[in-house]
């Protein structure tokens, strides 16, 4: 007798495609065939696609932004977010704020996250303080506790890790099997650029595209991959914003370097121009690296259709616009420097690919598949995520492919006040959601509990380990 | 009731790998999941590794080759290897002779072909007399009759088309929607080195590497996906290499090109020294292109490793080697050019792949069954091959990796005197296959009958469909 | 006691500039000196720049063009305007037609140019019929008269050779150490493209743009490129328009092939659009490879600037617009495909990269020198042309860079009805142009004799002698 | 009346080759010709090239190297072993001290200089602590000074500059038209490689090689190359040593920036397994970065074939060998990393070019010249400097082609005691040098006086140029 039987959908993997009944027991994927036996509930997924819950491993919730700045999504927000965007499961950083210990930051977040997530979560580590204590035991300890990948930034003052700490980084990777993940932009470059703009008067959000220009991510980029092949380690280079920069990835693999790149819906649909609407809400589009031209976009879409790019994530990072602890705050409005980077972006990254990709016959769905769930649940260890198989986690989406709709704020569930899609119009969308099968949304209604979604530790990633 | 259980074992799909059993009712796949009750056969998989069948889709047999010389497969023998390597189905060229209507040539196959076969066999053709009746007519009835993919030779005298003829076959791809195979290797280069090397009276086996250097290969690739481009159709460029030959498929792509790259074991194993081998030895190892260096085979690892090739085919074009019909006929003693071009493989193909790149560490099961199998069926438009899932043929294979084999011809099942694997140890072989259900070796011994394979009308290519 | 000095002009050569007066005796330079006494004749060149007159390489004249058209310039005209334009030295083709013997087709030109030229002249060959007697006798036999240079072409009906021909070709240069130029573009593939067009009624001078894409001429690059590397020559790529064929020569030489690179005004000045004026006039555009966009200019640029590209020449091709006998021929106004290829550009050569490259910046003068005169002098074995030094041929053109004229077909000296550039304003003009210490053009005005010009034969070029 | 002639010789500038006699007054060439009279003396150069005597743009003399290591060679016995060497001007560096001023520092320098030197000497700045007063005020004051360029260090403890610092020292150059160099390692990566191999007791000198492998060299030369970029002014990569660091100048070229590539003769002769010859003699080849393998000596030729490398400089930075204040200094023994970086090269550079570059075939004399002399002055606005034309000053090297000569530090006149290309034998040696007109070295004898050579002030570099 199963818990949940799923009958008549049309299943994806990341490979293949099949209809099949789907039969869950104990939270997991018991049974894939052909009419199955009813369950002590049976969906009809008649007409619909029945996928892996999405795994979004970039994601930023309840994550402190200097300044008295706060994130508009804590644990609680952010998952029902992700979760009514067809996720099961996302990968937020859990940030070493300077000075502080790694462990101290770990048990932070999970007080924060404990009790309120809708969809499981697993952290990732952001290193910014390097010490000899936290690369000689905690970083160590960590990973093998799980958490086994951690990110660090090559931008940000206060985040930046210069290259010695970069590569002493690496090098605990190298030895504790851990993967890096580095954000690829060159600090200094910026901040001669700010000062450029500034001393012009150059300060409205717009300015925020202009320096921070391809050049500063494609040099950072082969920076990163340098490092890593000095180290010998693989690395993920997150949210690729441009055809350059996709090209020392190209490059770095056909020197035999195992790099995997990741890109996001910002990168795809919207351009720096967006940064330029007026009344300040250029500000609305404020992330980095910024948004660029339409053939950086063509250039982003190749990488996704060919490889370039195996991992379609978020980045999901959101700020309140019209609020003075937001976008808008005071000093934002006197230069763009000062307005926080990051969009809001977890409920939307499926849909969009989905219309934009999977409906425009630019992906298919096993390719969909592999780059919003099971290629994250693969890379970075979470052995029983992202796959639709027998002895899986039950972490479904089930997708209705004919449901249009026009994105509105009004109807999603974050703690922002804006989407940066505001009026796109989208074809398909995940109408019920499960989580290790138990149905979290049900057509489209909130069923399940708060608290249902638990931390995940994590294997270590199969391209990292030694 | 099933009619056949596998029970125990681990099972990979070009993406995931799980415990599970499966259910077979048909001749296809009805169940997967824990614990079915047995069926009227129950296979015990403890320990090993259920993996879909081998889909070869680029072997020769049967295929005439000029001057009296014969090839050393037919469909039996050659279908027969290919099972004994782990092969459900494999994709043998139809050769249209000059002057020959391209329907007589797949009449004459089907007839060799017809109650002969071990495994199931889907053909492509070779179009080597594009005249306007069978541009015009003969082809696209073809390819509405599940004929949809067709090879063109950039080399060999009385197959090679010119580049008017290349585009006019692409042209009719493009408005069929079938698929474009190229051999690239530019014929004209090959035959001034020819001249060159026969002038000198370097007429030994080595000398047919020396008169294909990677330029010509080069060339060829290149002006084969620059013909694509100006007709605009996806292409597929078979056999390479070496690394200047993939680095041409990785700069289309970054152009935004829609390129399949295969390689084949001999460039992953075999060098040109091997050509050198004495007492006309090397003549076993003549095929084009031919293996080169070390340091081609890294690239074309990496080419594996990083997506370049999602084709993993063997070539198999099997002639005997002393016989006057074989390699060394009377004229292939004068010189290197009269030796009959193509070595066996199509029973060593998975073996070496498993070996060297599985168990070796280089890739891992999933990409091993989507290099071997699940690519092979989908981008030739085979729709219930080469897959692991419900509603699929049951084509299966099963592996065990723990045993241990040195390479020798004398155990193999083909129609040739020789292995040019002869001596290699591997670790790894498929030990029982199922084809559609009956098992057709069983531990190693045939118990299948002859004529269980049948032919494969084919849908469209996804990548070609319009 | 000098037969004639220029006083107090600012000399420029290939590397160098500085203010020295010039002594010219016995038609050669025999001194370069401070405060040389007056000659027979002085000329004052204050706030003049004094250049090596200008080496053409790549001109046509008086040659056949099929289907009674004829070229609008013989020697006579052809020479006069190259003259006025700051010429002394011009290499028009002598063309071999089918079935004709190249001897033949020398001491046909030779018979055409007797006694007509205002400049010297020297010839290169087109092979368009490399038979045995050809390769084999005529050919060697030319080159060591002093027609050290030939050109294939890939492109057009009638002159194209296959690549076992070019390759034949090439191994001629290979044993007499003379230098291959090649005209690259796929004929094959802008027929296919020819065909598209026209069953779409697509007829326009446009469509000539259209069918000659720059696919075409990157892949006809990239083969000629691979040819020359098979037989072990260097070459010359004649005409580039754009960047991706100036990439296939930087990847060549980085693979350490010997490559020069020639590109033209009309890539320059020039783009598509043009050939879409109104009333046909497109047709006055229509030359082979097609100017193409802005992006294409700039990259053109690039190569001029960086090297890529050390031949600047005019491929002066000239037709009369309005006229039976030219591009707007009875045919031609029925498709673009008719028109004849080529526009005039012979006198307009300097003066356009005078005004555009020194005098906007981009590149200084002794560059203009190696571009226009001295490179093309040492590249194709004239060994006293093209430069200002002692000993060598007194040809020299003196600038006056102060002058500024918009160009008119009124005020030019060719044999057409139009320039392409009209209306171009440009700054910078050769005022006065010495032949061999003869004065030709004085101040603007034609002072010298027809016949003062020669024909030079040529030692080896330096980059072929073996 | 001349004060001296040269007669007979064959004369070869940066483009033309010619036989000529040269008129020297007043140290400047004053005329150029055929039969010129006698001057005050007359040199005949029957047999032999008169060339631009040696400009070497990469010289260290005089500089401190921490620890108390000194430097071999000061002035005097630098530029002697320049001037014996063939040249006649050197670009020393001038090094500001952490804490010092700049301006400091080249008043040292000049003292240090005054009266020393036997060839003109002109110095680049080193900027080592590029305070807001050093940036402000001094560095534009020097350049107003005609001290027209500057080099940055990204490696070198004490040296290094931080991106940061980088930038802010190119946008100097940007405001005021000087010209940048840069060092190309990265540091810390260096620095981490250093810690691996001295945790791992691997500290001769060989590891000074692998602890400066490729990628440090190529990471640092795109960095340099995008730092340019984002600030907009032209580079100078300063000795490359191999093809990865030479293609990033190739793309950084294509991607339209000004970088201009220099080489040194270790690059070309030497290899990492000279660092590995027994009795720690490797440490007499411990330079940076390091010599590499064959393979990256053909790529340094190609670069110098192709204009990649338009300058060829020795970077002489000579340490005594067997003296505890050089190579083999007490800490020098336990590490690598103590032994000081650099080796001697002034009088080899050219004679190594002329012999394996000239003589062997691989360039010609043209480009000989330019490589070596022409364009050192041409970029660093040495107006009279590098060439022989008229007006320009009288600095000329009279090179006998037919002399063999075995390279025996016994028979060099640096102060340092090794050569590390002992042994070596080479055909061409310049015998007599000619400095502003006075002859130096006659027939390889000394005859000048120390003094003759004096500081020369340079314009803006014509690349920098506003």
């Amino acid at each position: 007798m199963f818990d949940l039987v799923i009958r008549n959908g049309t299943i994806a993997t990341a490979s293949d495609v099949f209809a099949a009944d789907i039969g869950i027991r104990d939270g997991r994927i018991v049974q894939i065939g052909e009419s199955l036996p009813d369950g002590a509930r049976t969906l009809d997924a008649t007409g619909r696609y029945v996928l892996p819950g999405g795994v979004d491993s970039h994601v930023h919730m309840a994550q402190p932004s200097g300044e008295g700045i706060r994130m508009a999504d804590g644990f609680e927000s952010g998952t029902r977010s992700a979760l009514f965007g067809g996720n099961t499961c996302v990968l937020p950083f859990c940030l070493q704020q300077k000075g502080q210990s790694l462990r101290e930051a770990v048990t932070a977040y999970h007080a924060l996250a404990e009790g309120q997530c809708y969809t499981d979560v697993s952290f990732h580590m952001i290193v910014s303080d390097p010490t000899p204590a936290v690369l000689g035991q905690e970083l160590p300890a960590l990973v093998a506790d799980g958490y086994t990948s951690f990110k660090v930034f090559m931008t940000y003052e206060g985040l930046r890790l210069n290259d010695a700490e970069i590569l002493a980084t690496m090098d605990v990777a190298r030895r504790t099997g851990a993967l890096v993940l580095v954000h690829c932009e060159n600090e200094d470059a910026i901040r001669y650029l700010i000062g450029q703009h500034e001393s012009a008067g150059d300060v409205a959000p717009r300015a925020h595209a202009s320096t921070r220009p391809v050049v500063v991510e494609r040099e950072a980029t082969h920076r990163a991959l340098s490092l890593a092949e000095v180290v010998d380690v693989p690395v993920v280079i997150v949210h690729v914003s441009n055809g350059a920069a996709a090209d020392e990835i190209r490059a770095a693999r056909a020197r035999g370097r195992k790099v995997v790149g990741e890109t996001c819906p910002q990168y795809l649909m919207l351009t720096a121009d967006d940064l330029d609407r007026s009344n300040w809400e250029g500000a609305k589009f404020v992330c980095s690296p910024p948004p660029r031209d339409k053939q950086e976009q063509d250039a982003c879409w190749r990488g996704i259709e060919q490889g370039v790019f195996d991992l379609f994530s978020s980045d999901h990072c959101p700020f309140l616009f019209d609020d003075p602890s937001g976008k808008l705050n005071a000093r934002g409005r006197t230069s763009f420097r000062h307005i926080p980077n990051g969009i809001p972006g977890v409920e939307t990254r499926l849909p969009i690919l989905f219309s934009e990709g999977v409906m425009k016959g630019r992906i298919d769905l096993p390719r969909f598949v592999a780059l919003t769930a099971t290629n994250h649940a693969q890379l970075y260890g979470l052995e029983r995520k992202g796959r639709i198989a027998v002895g899986m986690d039950a972490d479904i989406a089930i997708w209705d492919p004919a449901v249009r709709r026009t994105i509105r704020h009004a109807d999603l569930h974050d703690g922002s006040d804006y989407t940066p899609y505001e009026g796109l119009e989208v074809q398909g969308w995940p109408v019920t959601v499960i989580l290790g099968g138990t149905v979290m949304v049900d057509e489209g209604a909130l069923v399940g509990p708060k608290g249902q979604g638990r931390h995940r530790a994590r294997a270590h990633s199969p391209l990292a380990a030694r």
